[in-house]
């Protein structure tokens, strides 16, 4: 491709004749390794145009690179960057003159710094990776995504791809959400209480930033999702942590000056615990009593191959106290980027003016392939298959634990795609997991997900939704010996 | 499509025997508008075992429904919704019972009611749409577009289409923008300065998030984009607006103790104003002696027609105070909610970690399908188809304003895709428009662009990037002819 001669300019305040500046840019340009060997340089006479020189002026200066190597003409074709031009093998541009912003100053508000969970990029490359939440590439349905996503920009979706929505969704994706998929959960909503997010994070945020502020108290699982905890500490809220148990929140635990309460019912994260039907029930009950809300994140639910799910939280609610969660993150892709939540109109319209500010609308182009995708029954066919793989999995790493005497600290009744795993007490998990690398294995050290100053070091998290089943019980049986070793 | 066995639940609490409450169950299906004629039922053995009762309870409660008309069976092959039964034309859940929550109180922060422009869901179906900011299908590059979306969706890309990139973005877009998109406005950066956002929208959110709290304050251009104020109000920054003259934001006018400024140079949002580079170096001067900030939207620098563009302000920024903003909906279309920031490393590593927060990142298959079709010049080729017609209609529609005399406040001086109208005084624009609908014509007002309470109401904006040519002549007739009737 030829470089665009829009890119040139001359820069002020520089030393030397205008042939001499006009040949010090270009030779930046390949230095710098902005410009590629055999990409094409502007025509002497468009240059000359574009700059406002003389087009003698760049002739000379192309005919001395051409004389240095750094170009080569192709008779009347033109200049080219020429093969022998010292070239790096990535653009690293100049660094910048001395700044001298103050940003410690400037910024005013820190972000940086909260729990994360390091995720090794290259974690295809590890052969036992028991990573969570990443999608297997065995497992999707490429093909039939792919043809949605062609149908989603064919020429009468032109507007649905292109449009500037403003505040508002794909008609079709809310449809099918509010026609096909709630119903799953034995929720029933109009399209006003449905909102499309940027996955299940920016739904979680969303409702955050409306239900909190300074004066308000959330109540949260401890252990739970660290990136929910961090972006509850950003909203100032005062935040109370609350220890699960096997069926997930205790209810009772929950203070009476509550506003919000945070809660996993389908798969507790990340001890995966499932609250019992009567525990939804005098959750709902206890939240009604202090008249706080309830935001309700249902991810997963869609992966029951144990048994069938219980019904959400949301479904149980008459007071319309339940903000619901939803994600396709699991089931089709995290980097898909689609979630949804539903929720009283009041609540929803201002969570919509909200991500107006804040993004405008999920891109049309991924909201109707999603809705195609969905209606066409490929997302059904996707979760069965998905499922069976899953099923299989589950049982090979639950005998491979049992095997190895490693003991399981929560797993999902009716399904998921994880376990929640406690190592013998000293067992340090964040190094057990560093250790383990070096044998290509990878787990989730579990500590970032326990709020407060005295977190637990010895639990850690098995996914096995990316991870081949004939492989789960060699790199179980590593895990087991390394477990052993810091132990001792 | 069939009807999943996971969408039905039995309700708790329902008088009846099994078999009623299963038939009540299907009759609400199809009575609601979730279930269309000719979708699929579930077996009777599966619905049974789903529901956990006898498969006979099923068989004849399906029986009794194909009796009334709701079900029809084809032989073997099962039930179905039948033609006859009395479905809806839309799905509509049931109301919920009176809801108990008070929104007014559960909401801690209230984003509905501010400034927003009106811009009719259905502008394709007027025919002299003087629409800003939309997509013109006959512009764009469809087909390939459409070549790129699928080269993305290949099994080569499969990591960068699904995986979680959790805080970082496609490095080959980050590496097209910073080799050859920035380059274009004289600026150089490194990949760490460079941060993908969900649009301009987005990138002006996370700078005033980042750089602004209660106790700073902000300079903003007068009139200015409504909804870069209204994020800046949410804020709750203190908030200065600069009346802008025909050069755009004049320094001088910058209090002392503003903290960040938020400027237009390249086309002065919504005037057009095109300010002078000696402008732009005083700018600079003035935020460097009061140790200020400055977000540069650069919007629409791409289209420029009428003559090459300045550089952008970021290019003549030694000290790193400037933050860039720029985006691909103009160009490209607005729905593709992608656009860029680049600042110093401590600024954008703020900013990624907001992002990281509230949204993560941007979807991977949008990055990866704008960065193919960067690399492969389309977009070059885009630019320029759109800039030869933009040329016509710019003419066009200059010609036929002064043909009726109209008065224009402000056009760029080297492109864009509107013009700042000013009609006479007395002429309330926002009546103007409305009663301008009746004839098929739609123009924006004007005085939601501006701060203040004493706003001015005789301003309208031209956008000419979504009227065909021919359309342009008659249609500014209109407008001529009703200004005329207003201003009696």
């Amino acid at each position: 491709m030829g470089i665009p001669v829009e890119t040139f300019f001359l820069k002020q305040g520089v030393q030397g004749t205008l042939q001499a500046r006009i040949q010090q840019m270009i030779a930046e340009g390949i230095l710098s390794g902005r410009f590629h060997v055999g990409e094409k340089l502007p025509s002497s006479r468009r240059l000359a145009a574009h700059l406002g020189v003389s087009r003698i002026t760049v002739t000379l200066a192309y005919t001395e690179l051409l004389a240095n190597d750094y170009l080569t003409s192709r008779g009347r074709s033109g200049y080219f960057v020429s093969e022998n031009a010292p070239i790096p093998p990535s653009y690293t541009p100049a660094q910048r003159d001395q700044e001298t912003v103050d940003w410690s100053r400037a910024i005013a508000r820190k972000f940086t710094g909260g729990d994360t969970l390091q995720k090794p990029a290259d974690w295809r490359s590890y052969r036992y990776p028991f990573i969570y939440g990443q999608a297997d590439p065995t497992l999707f349905d490429h093909a039939n995504w792919r043809l949605c996503a062609v149908r989603a920009l064919g020429q009468k979706d032109f507007a649905s791809l292109t449009a500037d929505y403003v505040d508002q969704d794909d008609p079709l994706l809310i449809e099918f959400i509010a026609r096909h998929t709630l119903p799953r959960r034995g929720i029933s909503a109009r399209p006003e209480e449905i909102l499309i997010t940027l996955g299940a994070q920016n739904a979680l945020w969303l409702a955050a930033r409306v239900l909190l502020n300074r004066r308000r108290k959330a109540a949260i699982e401890d252990p739970c999702y660290y990136a929910l905890r961090e972006l509850l500490i950003q909203s100032r809220c005062s935040l109370v942590p609350l220890r699960v148990d096997l069926d997930g929140l205790p209810p009772e635990a929950i203070p009476d000056d509550t506003d919000v309460i945070f809660t996993t019912p389908s798969h507790q994260s990340p001890t995966t615990a499932t609250m019992p039907i009567a525990r939804r029930h005098a959750l709902l009950e206890r939240a009604r009593e202090i008249d706080a809300t309830i935001v309700e994140d249902d991810y997963e639910f869609e992966l029951a191959f144990l048994g069938a799910p219980s019904p959400a939280l949301k479904s149980f609610d008459q007071d319309g106290r339940v903000i619901y969660v939803g994600s396709f993150s699991k089931s089709l892709f995290p980097g898909l980027r689609l979630g949804y939540m539903v929720g009283s109109e009041p609540f929803i319209r201002e969570a919509r003016a909200l991500r107006s500010l804040v993004l405008r609308h999920p891109p049309g182009h991924i909201q109707r392939t999603a809705a195609y995708f969905l209606s066409l029954g490929h997302y059904d066919a996707q979760i069965r298959r998905m499922s069976s793989v899953l099923l299989q999995r589950r049982q090979e790493i639950e005998r491979a634990i049992a095997r190895h005497g490693l003991t399981i600290a929560g797993r999902g009744a009716y399904g998921g795609s994880s376990l929640w795993m406690k190592a013998p007490t000293g067992v340090d998990c964040g190094a057990l997991a560093m250790s383990l690398r070096s044998e290509s294995v990878h787990i989730e050290p579990g500590t970032t997900f326990f709020s407060g100053s005295d977190r637990p070091t010895n639990y850690y998290r098995l996914g096995y939704s990316s991870i081949p089943t004939d492989r789960i019980a060699p790199g179980i049986e590593r895990i087991a010996r390394a477990i052993e070793r810091h132990a001792d």
